[in-house]
């Protein structure tokens, strides 16, 4: 029943969502204490959340003797040197996405925790919202045959914080922001031992006057054959949309986690007050949603987390995991400057996936390509003759 | 830091989705000991939820040492027993919709609370669902302007258990099952200062050969004039129905609960599962909620109850809601009899409150019955001259 | 392939929809004359939509000789004026809704249609909208089973013409201008021949400082059992808002007819334009119709009317529907006011329909309540003992 | 108010939706003469849908001395030879899509159409539905500014008849079939002057055991800086999903034509008939459509087709635009095999479209990367500093 004391290094948009994760509802965790580089947001984020401590010294907040995890919540460049120093303190370490700026340096993060033999859990919340959890078992299950294709949109009018924008600190555009969640979407759809190939991406900054890209599409082959496909931009207008879209061989799936979930609201306007993250209107048809921290996945996030910490095991998502990530964006930005398909480079340990395949349905010697039951319950067959490649078709009893 | 340690009485659905709830996530609070009428189903629970021990005696189960609060889940009949005991042990008491059979029983039960001076929180969860608590703070701040009307729908195939048919142990059909849950949703969006006047009520059983309603439709006109309306069924069909709908003078509010939040899958079956409370089916085109028991609001609802508990406050729902909404059935009960509008009878404490009104706009001498934007700006009027009656309309500047 | 030649009387929105529908696509009807009491809208009407000849004269309208058809177009208060002069003009007459003020009025233009032997068609365009057509065809194939409960509402912030607002030109507020759609849209789904019993209404004026109500909520009670609700408003915020449910013994069905059909746009604003009728905004998240004329009936509806006035049949909705219409409003009315059930009242030609019912399936000599499929296929009884009135449930193979 | 005659070329599915809607509603279009290859195929479409003649001599349909327009509704390889005899035969020809099976096959249909001088129509129905028809008025009137990108997706189970499996009949798979639909639609959202310049697609074989792609992505990049990307199956499993969503630098549009358009409907089963094109289920949760011909844009279509034969100007759709998609998809194959971006290759009309773009706003020097709205009314500026490259942020008056 014991909970876990935590250093939260960070005060920005996403230390906030963190801290009201663990400090809602009944938890049994606590931030004990605040980093912050600015004296003046360590003490406001303190008192707002009830923490005991805040401090501006970044080994102090990760040494502090009652804390036993650390989160990190900082802006990309400073992942590394954070990692670093929990790993030194012999903490678990749980980072906020993307992992590094480069597979390079994500994967740096990962020996160092490795050797270090401390808790290394990548914070992907997006895998971890309640309907992408039900969705990741039912297709373990079996409910939609093999995947084929998955589809991860997320898209948003651009960050709140200034330094997001910087791709000198972030490593990268809208794809560092925000391609790292969908590739991980996808790869938990397809499975995570089925290794991404290579990726053909394109990028472009179409309404933002900044060096780096604000829409981005890209494709990722799966050793299976499956396909990834993200969409990814910071011109969105409309709120901030997040949708994934999963097909498989017997069955699809449609997640819609934020513009149409099932509330809907029209005002005339007064009557304001906090919408929604990202929320582009404050009057008209809006689409609220009902518990973000749940809704976004930070609830169950953590609950992985501590749950993987307490028993000794892994969390679905784990630094590796963040530096696949990092892999797949790294050839994201490749293929968007050659124009071409590029491998994705790592060190793969999730061995080999088999081709979807199946074996084909054969009728009085012909390869059946499709079957269609008719309204009077008659089955209409659509047949190849393979010694000749013509089809026909035949109507048979169901 | 410290949690609560809680007596569960019963053993159904709706203790096994209260135990979910407090021993899900990284909540503190733990249930100590069940208790079952039947040893084997109080022995399976244990198991099942990890629960230190069970008991077929429900004094000691309420009086067990460890415990601080007593949660009440049993059948309607045994609300008020249970309650009586956990007064007399001085606990904390919470209790399962409908507070009581009647509103006689259930005043019966808020004097005994109140009497032995404990906590009597009424566990109404779809009060407490993530998108009703901010609608209902988006009402609250004015989003909508007065509430003129608000729809409650519950509909399902009809409950898993036989007790819930027997109208002798439930008090009633569809309306104590069903009814309950619309019409504290409906007061807590008309404000619970407002009181329920007077009811009409339409019942019928349609479908199930039972004694009791297994439809009903109802009108609840309150002190400010608005209308409550809800409609509840042990007869629809594809799933569990569960829609709520707010009209105010300056919006709509409109909320589905289970079959359309956002997550939908198509099927063509094989890799079963539990796919929702009440599904009908495991193929075609399903519509699974990310986390039910979040969804159904019993995250928010013992959060409340156990913050209240713990800050001396008073909880959203109350006995005394409990209590209110009994009187409501009583009423609908009435009417569906004497096929009128029924006064509710009830000990109200709420107060008054004004009817809703509006000072009308004036343009020229007359009433501005309404006002449109037209496509270039302008804005027609429609005006009233309250001397002859007579309607005009003018086209005027914006 | 001959077409019609209609003398088209009035000038409003609705003449409007209906001269857009029958000059839309490759139509071979034609509008020929039209008729307005104001010279200046005739003529801007007539230019509007390429018709030979405008006039201000009534009859002469009515008994132009290119014309075989006269579609009443005209405020209430004036259709059985303009009926009588079809009638005795000899010609198809196709009046829009509602037909009459009172059932009374509805009942004389009924007569004067038959006693004159012309074709007599009511221009209830929402029972024409291609989704209500086929879920009609979808009930009475059986695909719902019988049909329990019907809700159909329609609400809107309140009509455009001045005269609507006057309940001495129309003959009630919003259940005369709207709930006349409702009432046959129901009467569709439970069936003609199903006879409305009895009506329980509730009137409100709650925004709007007019006579008449601006509010309504009916239950309408047919014999089958079956229960038709309405909800009619000229307060809701949000835009046009129509939707149709049906309860059926074996599925359900629901119609969003005009919010949410698949349209969805979010605009910052600027490039303004017609969205849809009674939208209110022009920014933020629309969602416009793709053709309103279809979407909303008008182009089913004309072509019915035709082709029952060419093969001599009767259409789908004829002045005997339009008198049952005013037959119930004139109940709910009554029931306004009384506060209680009221009779509708009618010389009913529909004969009579036998109560929903069902011969409860048996197990073991047990009748069986309910029958639930379990996730190992196995199936749950709710079983009761009709002797002691008590209930179990048993586990059987499937 | 005179109609077309109209010989038909063909009785498949294509063939009987034209029909139905020619011969539909109130329209004053006839099919005169069928022609089929099969003397009992065209006998029983004629009596289906009541026309004159059928006859199985292809020159002698197309020459009929009755008609004046020929509709070519044939499989993909016969579409050149019967565009060729009516062009000889003087006769305005309507050819289905896609025009041809290679961009060479296309422009020769094309020249041969010019050369003639007969009106020629490009059947593509699906940028004619009306919602698409609105949202393509919508961008023309700036109501989203800028498109910046176009998701067009269709997808289904495989097509009804054996010939369009067979790639020596067709040109290819699935983009053959569905992806000229997604091309054209996107076309006509980015803008018909706007050069496709570039495309990058993937296709594979991932279900059905045949030689051609069931399944295939591609982007196309366009002059302004604009991406297409379409989404084409024969694999997807729930019927058939025809969405398109564009995105603007002011705004977005989503469109679904076909899954959710505001009709669901749950049935136990029994009571079955048609329910939609390509549905899989007949029990469950269904989703019809309305008016199939309505939605699926062949009403439009064909007015827009016939207006502009009466006027003597263009379609919408023309024999140009047809070989415009055939160029891209040529281009889709190459990149499929290549693995790169291909050019677009064609004799193009369109002239020149400038990039997007859009002027910097400054403040105090700096460069206005986003401006966010407040709570409280005031905005929050990011800012760069283009000497630097830093970014901050300020809040500064609204």
């Amino acid at each position: 029943m014991d909970g876990h004391r935590i250093s939260m290094l960070g005060t920005g948009l996403i230390a906030d969502f963190y801290t009201q994760t663990l400090h809602g509802q009944r938890g049994r965790d606590q931030v004990s204490v605040v980093y912050s580089r600015s004296e003046e947001r360590g003490s406001a984020f303190r008192e707002r959340w009830s923490i005991p401590e805040s401090t501006a010294d970044l080994a102090a907040a990760v040494q502090h003797p009652d804390t036993d995890v650390v989160v990190v919540a900082l802006p990309n460049f400073l992942h590394e040197e954070a990692v670093g120093l929990a790993a030194k303190a012999s903490k678990a370490v749980l980072c906020t996405k993307p992992l590094g700026r480069t597979a390079e340096e994500a994967k740096r993060m990962l020996d160092v925790v490795e050797a270090a033999g401390v808790f290394g859990g990548y914070l992907e919340d997006l895998c971890y919202t309640p309907k992408t959890l039900k969705a990741i078992k039912a297709v373990g299950d079996g409910a939609i045959g093999d995947v084929t294709w998955v589809r991860s949109r997320e898209t948003h009018p651009g960050p709140h914080s200034a330094w997001f924008w910087d791709g000198r600190l972030t490593g990268g555009g809208a794809i560092i922001d925000l391609g790292c969640h969908c590739i991980e979407i996808v790869r938990n759809f397809v499975g995570k031992g089925n290794r991404p190939v290579e990726v053909m991406c394109h990028t472009d900054t179409l309404v933002h006057p900044i060096a780096d890209e604000d829409n981005a599409v890209a494709l990722i082959r799966f050793e299976s054959g499956a396909i990834g496909q993200f969409e990814v931009s910071w011109t969105f207008r409309g709120g901030m949309d997040l949708r994934d879209e999963v097909a498989g061989t017997h069955g699809t799936i449609w997640m819609n986690h934020f513009l149409r979930t099932g509330f809907e609201m029209f005002t005339a306007g007064g009557g304001g007050g906090y919408v929604a993250e990202k929320a582009e209107t404050a009057a008209g048809w809006l689409f609220p949603v009902g518990d973000e921290v749940t809704e976004l996945g930070y609830v169950d996030m953590f609950s992985d987390m501590f749950r993987a910490i307490d028993s000794g095991g892994a969390p679905q998502e784990t630094f590796y995991d963040g530096y696949v990530v990092n892999a797949v964006m790294d050839a994201c930005y490749r293929s968007a400057k050659s124009n071409r398909w590029e491998s994705v480079d790592l060190d793969w340990r999730g061995g080999t996936t088999a081709r979807i395949s199946s074996t084909p349905e054969r009728y009085e010697g012909l390869v059946v390509i499709k079957r269609e039951i008719l309204p009077d319950g008659r089955h209409k067959l659509i047949l190849k003759d393979e010694a000749t490649g013509d089809f026909t078709d035949r109507v048979v009893e169901g």
